[in-house]
């Protein structure tokens, strides 16, 4: 291989993404100084927090830059070395955006065992998402056995580990998903107590079903109506962990219609970014590589063949057309 | 005198109170038993938080019954007690609720010394609006000294606290009120760096011009486009305590656009109610009631006259014509 590919943003979404937001490029190979390693990609990850990146507003992070590779976490192998860190054929977590191939100084690049642990687990459940769940539940939720504890998204990366983290912690699990087919997943292989569909008409009275004690906690993923709906059922200093927010990412009007709840239920909200609490980073992966080792957290992966399918399959993640963590496989 | 007078909640209010959800009665002065004492009030406290006790909906508090003397703080004297705790001629903080004399067993009594604070102050910054001020500041706004608080109602009991409690921690306290005159006053009277009228059609260009380091915390009793309005300026980190939703109180729609700001600024959002935090009273009092007897803790306060006109005053607090502390002058 003398070249390799990679995508960039050509352009910043009007509304939903599109694929003309981003283009296909093919760069020379590139060649390493001292210090350095040389990757090859084998999974990339898409996040929804990626969408939050393609626009150019006031944020958490700064914009991705147009013409520049996206940003995304990748998992890969070192075909080339410089650093006396790392060898040849060492399996590493980095964040070398969408493309096949990166070069790093090392700083950011973490070697990984995948002699128990898949390496694509690296990307979710033992990764940036796995370590989402973890820290908004047992940081902000901090639920107690016994009590109830809804999840939005719960059938993705990050929702399917808050519940399943939950259950293991003794509270009720109940997960909110889109379609019969998530919510069957949710219960049956994840082990979640409940999970609610929220696209059936009888959504409000299948959730009331779902909590018939009411909620302690809340791990948002989505926003908008679905939230409100979890929200009016707060019980007394319930603790809602603010994730995400995909409901309103092409800029669809995102209002909160329950706020009273707040005062009367004396509710505590609190957003968070999990690369703002790295402090916790090695406390939970822990946890979660340990119980992934072990066959105790599962998870499911939607993988995209190819750097050329990312676009699209990103788009569909933002729908919710994956099932699991999504992935693209590069190698 | 043989009898006195009380106001007892006749209806529950359908959208705005009106006059006719209270009714004055006539009693007779009870004769107390061994251990009470009996109470002739002074001042009646009138709060917005009894709007909401007077809605039969899912509280933080039982509802106000039916038939039953309106709740509320009061403070008075002693006019007879058979409690060796208490002697005629004591000033006392209570809860009596809106009438002019109450029996008490002494159990949520407390004497308290009007050598250096008024007594009526003892209802306002001195007393259960002083400690909602207190605690919400100290405990959930947590401020450090240069950072930019905001606080709506900021003329009020509680918001006057509020600002300057802020501003001797070193912060820059910004009021939200409604019309110059009272922003005057904020500004004025009680030293706020800053003071904006939500009803001026500039409000959202003088809020930006009043904090143009953004917004540290927010302590909001008010709700609606005002706290949109300040959420839009909030820096990362930021923390609200959610005190009170007055705009709401009547069953207007209370939404939050501005939901988003949650994560992108990774805020925190807490509802409180001071009633809870018991632990916290004797330190908050002693920082109050010294604030108050040296002069360093201005209020103000309006004083409606004679118990029957407790309900009109308690209407005017709702639509915001009081200006400070709401008190029913009874003696």
């Amino acid at each position: 291989m003398t070249t390799y590919q990679k995508i960039v943003l050509a352009s910043r979404p009007k509304g939903a993404v599109s694929a003309d937001n981003f283009r296909l490029e093919t760069a020379p190979v590139p060649t390493i100084t001292d210090g350095q390693v040389l990757i090859r990609n084998h999974y990339l990850s898409l996040d929804p927090y990626m969408r939050g990146r393609m626009e150019d507003t006031k944020s958490y992070a700064a914009p991705q830059a147009i013409g520049e590779v996206m940003i995304g976490g990748t998992v890969g192998e070192v075909i080339d070395s410089k650093n006396t860190k790392f060898s040849v054929g060492d399996k590493v977590v980095g964040g070398s955006g969408w493309a096949e191939m990166c070069v790093s100084d090392g700083q950011m690049l973490r070697k990984v065992d995948t002699a128990h642990i898949p390496l694509s687990a690296y990307l979710g459940s033992v990764g940036m998402p796995g370590m989402t769940a973890w820290y908004g539940l047992t940081q902000i939720m901090q639920p107690k056995a016994g009590e109830t504890i809804v999840v939005s998204a719960a059938s993705g990366a990050v929702g399917s580990v808050v519940g399943q983290l939950a259950r293991i912690r003794g509270c009720r699990a109940v997960g909110i998903a889109g379609g019969p087919e998530k919510c069957a997943y949710v219960v049956d292989e994840l082990g979640f107590d409940a999970c609610v569909d929220y696209k059936s008409p009888t959504f409000l009275a299948d959730l009331a079903a779902a909590t018939p004690d009411g909620i302690d906690a809340i791990f948002e993923n989505v926003g908008g109506v679905v939230f409100d709906a979890a929200l009016a059922r707060m019980n007394p200093f319930g603790r809602i962990a603010m994730c995400g927010l995909i409901a309103g990412y092409n800029g669809e009007p995102m209002v909160m219609n329950n706020v009273r709840m707040i005062l009367t239920m004396r509710l505590t909200i609190r957003g968070f970014i999990v690369a703002e609490h790295l402090e916790f980073w090695p406390e939970g992966l822990k946890e979660l590589g340990t119980l992934v080792a072990t066959g105790k957290l599962k998870f499911r992966e939607s993988v995209a063949e190819g750097l050329a399918a990312a676009p699209e399959a990103f788009m569909g993640l933002l729908k919710g057309k994956n099932f699991g963590k999504q992935l693209v496989k590069l190698v």
